[in-house]
């Protein structure tokens, strides 16, 4: 067998470091700096020649500034005649723009697919993409993980009899994952669904499910600005929920979010961490749960060519 | 024919609109904004349907984030079904990174040019590449404007007597570069010979060619943190250069370049407006010339499918 290096670059540095020490090897040596100019400079100090090598990389913010630095690794570590370039990208930024949704508007996650294959890339391994379907976005093998089995042991270790609970979808494009979680919670769903009745009226607060008396899990993949998951909970609690918990796979947490969860009715904000958590954005609200096992699993099995299907429930 | 469209970007969008005020169009109607969360967001406001679209953007810092851009906008040119996908790069950022320096190096000049082909681009104009190489680099059309002919009329308009005239390279890399522009002013070169006597010892600045008494006009594409132009300009007084000039395409101007302008013994640099210049970086030393009509011309050989190659000098 060749042998293996895993590289980290700059957005997730603890949780590479984590995966390795999971695998029991060291990161591989490289350095990533900025010329004067801004340009990305990047150097790979130790021989790769024909080995299997994973890049750990989140396209998190600054998603250009991370997006290149992937790119050019990758250019740098296929040009060192690695024998495989696979990316591990725990959170895949600019999944949301995924389709035309109005006319003239770019594919962006199709485009980054694209550069990453262009640049080198042979596999992919990312974590609970916005849509299933950007897999298809890929020629080359990509390997899709999932928090959702993360995030359910930690509220079945919170020992809350399975019947009180209700696993809550913010919106309709999430009822499947709220699913997955109630299965293996034990738990009935319910579902948020806006409606807004006139233009320019605003949005209905319908809950279709029943939550009352019940503690309410919202289940979401990105939480970004915060919106949606703070007036649902609140929504929840108008609706006779007693408690409420919110979990998602992916921190993105921009703009107003942390002030939003801490005003809001969500008890416990409980996320990964394929995003890192700048120091501001860290709040008691907030517990974070690392998907360094999973991912060090997938990296192990691609590297010893077994299914990796086995990890995504 | 098929309709003509310009759209300009965030990098440079005056010469945008230069560049279009010469060719007597409107820019085309783009928004380039940004999601809370930093991701890009574009779409363009008119149809371009069976147009002939050139899409104006340098990539100079933040150059990642210029690139994004560029690479998103061809993205969604491409599918709004635009009949070619010209992209106008004043400036193009990563050229410096255009070889394997040293082992296990990146080429990101070379990974632009397909991202760029990746992305849907069809033709491509620069100007004053740091390596005419970087051409083939590119499997689609590519046109390679240059600067010397402005930058030399704008010395030929001071009026000061041929004779007196010395071009001179600032290193062995650019004395074509220097060649060119001291045809169009009938004058002599010079080079300027850095070499290291013994290792960790200081770099002896040699001038190879005969400078005493004469006007001096060091010529560079690229002027980044302006340490060899400076450093040059000293060696030429100290052999005897009665004034000192210089000029470049691309004023990167990164880092200490600005003060280190201002405190040299370069009487005046000339530059284009191929990046533009912030307003810190403007300095009563620095004269811009523009590109706009030169780029403007190329476009429109372009469009009618004429010879852009009169153009070349
Ligand atoms: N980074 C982003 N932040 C906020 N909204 C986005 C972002 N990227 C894409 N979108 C929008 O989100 C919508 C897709 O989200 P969804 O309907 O949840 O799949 C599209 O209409 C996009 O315009
Ligand atoms: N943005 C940059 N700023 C400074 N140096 C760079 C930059 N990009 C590449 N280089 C270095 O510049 C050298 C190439 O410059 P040159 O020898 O003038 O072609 C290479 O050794 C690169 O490592």
């Amino acid at each position: 067998n060749s042998q293996l290096k895993i590289f980290s670059l700059n957005s997730n540095n603890p949780l590479a470091q984590e995966i390795a020490q999971e695998m029991g090897v060291e990161l591989g040596k490289s350095s990533v700096k900025h010329f004067s100019d801004g340009e990305i400079q990047i150097s790979i100090e130790e021989s790769i020649r024909g080995c299997d090598v994973f890049i750990v990389q989140s396209t998190s913010a600054p998603v250009n500034e991370h997006l290149m630095e992937l790119l050019i690794m990758v250019d740098a570590v296929k040009r060192a005649s690695a024998r495989t370039v696979n990316v591990v990208m725990p959170y895949y930024g600019y999944a949301r723009q995924d389709r035309k949704a109005k006319a003239r508007e770019p594919i962006t996650a199709k485009l980054v697919a694209n550069l990453l294959e262009t640049a080198g890339a042979t596999r992919v391994i990312v974590l609970d993409l916005h849509a299933p379907q950007i897999q298809g976005f890929f020629d080359i093998l990509i390997d899709h993980l999932m928090a959702v089995p993360l995030l359910s042991d930690y509220f079945k270790s919170k020992g809350i009899p399975a019947e009180e609970i209700v696993v809550v979808s913010p919106d309709h494009g999430g009822v499947t994952r709220a699913r997955k979680m109630a299965e293996r919670l034990k738990a009935p769903i319910a579902i948020i669904d806006k409606r807004r009745p006139k233009p320019n009226v605003a949005e209905v607060m319908n809950i279709v499910g029943n939550v009352d008396g019940k503690v309410a899990i919202l289940i979401d993949d990105i939480i970004d600005t915060a919106g949606t998951i703070t007036i649902g909970a609140d929504a929840l609690r108008a609706a006779g929920a007693k408690e409420v918990y919110a979990c998602c796979s992916h921190p993105v947490l921009s703009g107003p979010a942390i002030e939003r969860i801490e005003n809001s009715a969500i008890k416990e904000l409980v996320v990964t961490n394929t995003i890192q958590l700048a120091d501001e954005k860290k709040s008691p609200k907030i517990t974070e749960l690392s998907v360094a096992k999973l991912m060090a699993d997938a990296i192990s099995r691609v590297y010893e060519n077994k299914s990796v299907s086995t990890l995504f429930d």
